[in-house]
């Protein structure tokens, strides 16, 4: 058999991770690393997560194209990216938004070699170093839009994701949008809000850190993620996310009010009601 | 050498991983147990945390108190365990809030028998079945008003701290309160409050869940935590929350406002700042 020759544009965690385990599934491939940065890709080399170098050029006879850049990056590339490839080649995408990038396509002439893709997986670290094995084993894969995409690289993508461990769910672009904007990217904004209160309250006492547990630490792990990835998120999914914070800064707000009325059994009522994420989160494992 | 008597007043996840892990540096200590609930201390005895049962009655020749059940408890109890006790007992607590507890003994005859302490650990599992040995290694301990101890006894609670691995810190119970409503109390706010959103926004569609990925585990896992020890710690410590309340809620709404007027370098800014929680949490390691 050929190796087939599989395009990185974009080498870091969610690409880096990708790497590791689609050279562990497939060996025969050769793995190509597109960067802004060639530092990113001496990394990558280094890491051994891709074999080569490429550019934009050698996307013609590629036979798979993995995107894994912040999302405005993917806006304004995916076309250009589409414009450049063969017939055969299929583009995949792992950005934390689907409706400004599937619209971004939806009249080029090869949409039916992109799928939309949002990998639900991740950690707070960011860059090549930061890949690791595994990162996707028994994560959700959420597609959308997959009626847009040529069924034959549908079944090759699929054969890809379930090859790594992946779970595939479907699901339409704007709800996507919709429902990541609370159980992702709210998450996001009130780890950082949480951080940025404590580093300002306490910036004069540093050591008073040292009072903080693991409980904290759990708590704001989110606010060590990249702002170069999660401002453009926060941008594309905007409307969705402004409405999630409201609604949360309404229930913080509920909550101070019961406080200051010293209705401590409802303020029991409210966390007991809340223990039921236990449930919820152990359906996620 | 005698063995001595140590009774655990609450055996829960605290009491409880105190007494394993004495037990295992203490060999020659006999554990008591007292608890609100016979089913609670059943259970400690069949999961070997307390070698026997025990009553106020029994406090009277005790070595060591260690009192581990909901600051409110704690406030009300406290009198009549230092009634209660004799000469030479040493009663130590483990409560989230310190103020309260200091000042309901400060005039009490055996005022210098106590010792007020905060160990920072913890996970957000309740209950005898959710002791842990090795809970304690490595987590500071933080002990208010050490001076209104009897020296002795200071010693005595210090090598025990030590042996289970513990770093000591000392403060005064007012700060305490203050500090410790940013780095731990607002985090479990914040976290049932995502909870409460998330689930109030998508309980009509559950399999929601499945686009939740660790980001957001990690962000709401204190809102799994005991309703029964929370409200009492934010009801003793409500100016302080209050005000942690309200700076994070001014903090989210500059971000919402940020968000509204599309000033999304200030975002980027915003993000990037509150990097620096990396560096505090390594320290936190």
């Amino acid at each position: 058999m050929d190796y087939e020759k599989y395009i990185f544009i974009g080498i870091g965690l969610i690409g880096g991770s990708f790497a590791i385990d689609i050279k562990k599934h497939y060996p025969d491939t050769v793995l190509h690393g597109i960067s802004r940065k060639d530092e990113t890709l001496n990394k990558a080399l280094e890491l051994k997560l891709i074999d080569k170098k490429a550019t934009l050029d050698d996307l013609e006879n590629a036979d798979l194209v993995i995107v894994s850049i912040p999302v405005d990056a993917t806006v304004k590339l995916l076309p250009t990216i589409l414009d450049k490839i063969g017939d055969n080649t299929l583009v995949v995408d792992a950005g934390s938004t689907k409706e400004a990038i599937c619209k971004s396509v939806e009249h080029h002439k090869r949409r039916r070699n992109f799928l939309a893709c949002h990998p639900i997986a991740g950690t707070e670290k960011s860059g090549p170093t930061a890949a690791i094995s595994g990162l996707y084993k028994g994560k959700t894969n959420i597609i959308c839009e997959v009626e847009k995409t040529t069924f034959k690289l549908q079944e090759k993508a699929l054969d890809l994701f379930r090859a790594i461990g992946m779970r595939i769910r479907y699901m339409d672009a704007v709800s996507h949008d919709k429902h990541i904007a609370y159980v992702s990217h709210l998450s996001h904004i009130s780890a950082f809000m949480l951080g940025k209160t404590v580093i300002n309250k306490e910036k004069n006492e540093r050591d008073i850190f040292d009072m903080a547990g693991s409980g904290f630490e759990s708590t704001v792990r989110l606010a060590k993620s990249s702002p170069a990835m999660w401002t453009p998120i926060f941008k594309q999914n905007k409307e969705n996310v402004i409405e999630t914070l409201e609604e949360y800064i309404n229930n913080l707000q509920h909550f101070k009010e019961l406080m200051q009325q010293d209705n401590f059994s409802e303020i029991f009522n409210e966390m007991e009601n809340t223990n039921y994420i236990k449930q919820i989160l152990n359906g996620i494992k």
